[in-house]
């Protein structure tokens, strides 16, 4: 190993300036004037992945942005571990907030400022340089490696999306476990693994009252109003303790452990820290939870928007005829999403009441919520290498938040996904700014190669 | 009497040509490009008004679209009733909805085809043409009469309310009784007094949680969400039996009389015929009310409609900084649209959570409901007169929505407002084709005639 490690060290220049000409490359996928730019970007990473060693590397065009695949097949007995990132960039507007130009990489205090810089260039390319570092050094790699990059994540994921629907894909890029560093860590200090992650159910509720909008002097009090109708809905779907009151909403939900807690309560991040981040004097929700607990661990409600009625300046008494309300439920595991969506139906039957009609429409395709086990041999087996890398083990927690791509692997594979992020969690991704602490970038090279080796020695 | 009876019988005609002419003028106080004919418009009117006979007729002008201002105060010792009307129209928008010009008034199957034929030209006329008759024939009036027509009813009425501020035209104007012509039969059969309306107080309430908008995925379960507070809100506010929960907000509540209400149930317009005009299967509200007694005789809540949030199509997932609800009360006699503010106000202190911060906005001035009195002189007087003209005695009915002006002049002069409608409840007033039965244009002169001698016999 330690000429693996060694070869990483006295090529860390070399990989800080091909990461700086992948930054270069404003892959910006929402833009079509970008679109080329995208292509290239895609082209630059698996033209070094063929320079390192990999095999059977392709673009797999016709989805949308191509998506950058490549193989490495040789350890016979060893797991499968898919390497998975993105090289689309966000847009990086407003410009003029920039302090160095975004696609001009620039290191600034040991941080490399640009976009993409931390979403997701520069955390997936220490993969890269840790497999470029294994086949330079030692011709082989401990486990067998299947690289998938996309270029839709930061406009839906729409390629990915397809392939992953489609038999061939499922299987050409089948693995016995998922590594994607595109998180952050908890704080500067404390190597983190997000171990799992909420999932989601996005609905507009539509209610239709009178024929026509009413006027509230001539009807009001007698005449069926859709937006306080919702507003009952509301009431009657989560009470003010934050409780989910659809029958049985709670029965799939897989309790974390005491283990995890006691680490979740650990964290910097308590009730009074995201109440001052946020600007509030009290929070909502189950107060048996923490405020980590609450958005990492447990299912959630909550209204977006209500579509319907008067909604410009000033004064109008209607009673409109019909209101729709953006609502979803976050999921933990293991809620099932259908499942979800069939007991929500069939509890709004007894709820609603005979004065107004209603519909329920799903928008998106149910987000499956996901969570890896403690016990799961691919994360134990990184206890030791963040040891020895960052010299502590990781932290676990959870997200709030879904990633669609880890649930359609979870859904074709049933495997572990590592979420192995590299990032600092004020990194300013997505924002003007947005910068990788070089230490990270370096550190997570030697993070992969000793992942790599490790998860050898996980059994099939 | 019957010489005063005979003058309109043989000058109907005549009535109904000037009339015409009167509907002729284009009166669109909503359209400065029609102001110049709202002023002819008012001085067609004043003119008239000096021919009869009437006296100290002018227009006051500065405050917009000029009141026409006449009287006639050689009574002494009996009563001075206030007539009130508008010569100005709304819009005839969409023109090619009119089956003939709305400006050309026409007639068909005995009814007059016009803008305003209804709203309000046709109504207020009958009462011009009626002490035209008493001075053409008796060469006196039996009550002292004052005109005050105003010009901006569609459109705001903000030239009568600034009047209606100042001490010069409270005393002017001041009356015993005001007779407000500009509402409409329950049914084609029945006459109809409006002996009430309810009041409005209007405010828009704004919620804000986190400083900014918030992912519901990184905050959802446990930052507050100001749409769901406002949902809450709401329900604390009125509860699904439709009580509003505002402590002592029924306090000053006067209960219809029994009478009154027996009489309310009579009318064509039951539950079940609401159900299908409005096209809803049931109703909301306190089961205790028939529909219209909810809607005349109860006060009300209603939310006319939320900003805040994601309101475009698709779903997003975010958990906005703030909300602001369109909310209001519709009040009843007694009710003080200011004292229900600061209860309101109160009551919101107590429900609101921590987790929040709101703003209550009054919008507009708190419009003060009425009620006339059954045993009220004036309105009793009127019970031959009704029974004379039209061969029965008038139902009494209330308005669920508010006259602002009506406010205006119970609040300055706490006099009776006698709401003698002569349109019927289908002339689709603010639509194409407006019409006025000619039987209800020829009546209300009859019955403005001999209603000025009923109230010659009123006490002072």
């Amino acid at each position: 190993m330690q000429s693996i490690i060694n070869y990483i060290q006295s090529h860390k220049e070399d990989a800080r300036k091909e990461l700086f000409d992948y930054l270069r490359i404003p892959s910006i996928s929402a833009d079509s004037q970008y679109h080329l730019q995208c292509d290239l970007a895609a082209t630059f990473l698996a033209d070094k992945l063929k320079r390192i060693g990999m095999e059977n590397v392709h673009l797999v065009t016709g989805y949308g942005r191509p998506n950058v695949v490549a193989d490495w097949l040789h350890a016979p007995g060893k797991p499968t571990v898919l390497i998975y990132g993105h090289y689309d960039v966000q847009p990086p507007d407003p410009l003029n907030e920039w302090v160095s130009p975004p696609f001009e990489p620039t290191v600034r205090d040991d941080r490399v400022y640009a976009r993409g810089a931390d979403d997701n260039k520069g955390q997936h390319w220490p993969w890269v340089r840790a497999i470029e570092a294994w086949l330079a050094t030692k011709k082989k790699l401990p486990v067998n490696i299947k690289f998938v990059v996309e270029g839709e994540e930061e406009c839906g994921g729409k390629a990915i999306h397809d392939c992953m629907m489609k038999k061939e894909f499922i299987d050409a890029w089948k693995a016995d476990a998922v590594a994607i560093s595109d998180s952050a860590w908890v704080t500067h200090e404390l190597p983190t693994v997000d171990v799992g992650m909420r999932g989601l159910a996005y609905f507009e509720l539509e209610v239709k009252g009178a024929k026509y909008d009413l006027h509230s002097g001539e009807h009001g009090n007698a005449a069926p109003n859709p937006i306080m109708i919702l507003a009952q809905t509301f009431t009657k779907i989560q009470n003010e303790q934050g409780r989910i009151q659809i029958p049985g909403f709670y029965d799939d939900v897989l309790e974390a452990g005491a283990e995890e807690r006691a680490m979740m309560r650990q964290l910097r991040r308590d009730d009074a820290g995201f109440m001052e981040e946020i600007g509030v004097k009290d929070t909502v929700g189950d107060k048996n939870y923490s405020y980590v607990e609450r958005v990492w661990l447990r299912p959630s409600f909550e209204v977006h928007g209500i579509v319907g009625g008067y909604m410009q300046p000033g004064a109008k008494t209607v009673i409109p005829a019909a209101a729709t309300a953006k609502i979803s439920f976050r999921l933990v595991p293991n809620q099932d999403p259908n499942k979800v969506r069939e007991t929500f139906k069939s509890y709004l039957k007894t709820i609603m009441p005979n004065s107004v009609t209603w519909k329920l429409r799903e928008l998106g395709e149910g987000g499956h919520p996901l969570v890896v086990s403690a016990n799961d041999p691919f994360l134990k087996a990184l206890q030791p290498v963040y040891q020895q890398v960052f010299g502590k083990t990781p932290v676990y927690k959870r997200m709030g938040g879904s990633i669609p791509v880890a649930t359609l692997f979870v859904r074709a594979w049933k495997v572990p996904i590592l979420f192995m992020g590299l990032g600092w969690h004020d990194d300013q991704i997505h924002s003007p700014n947005e910068h990788l602490p070089l230490q990270q970038f370096y550190g997570g090279m030697e993070l992969a190669a000793r992942a790599l080796e490790a998860w050898g020695d996980v059994k099939k």
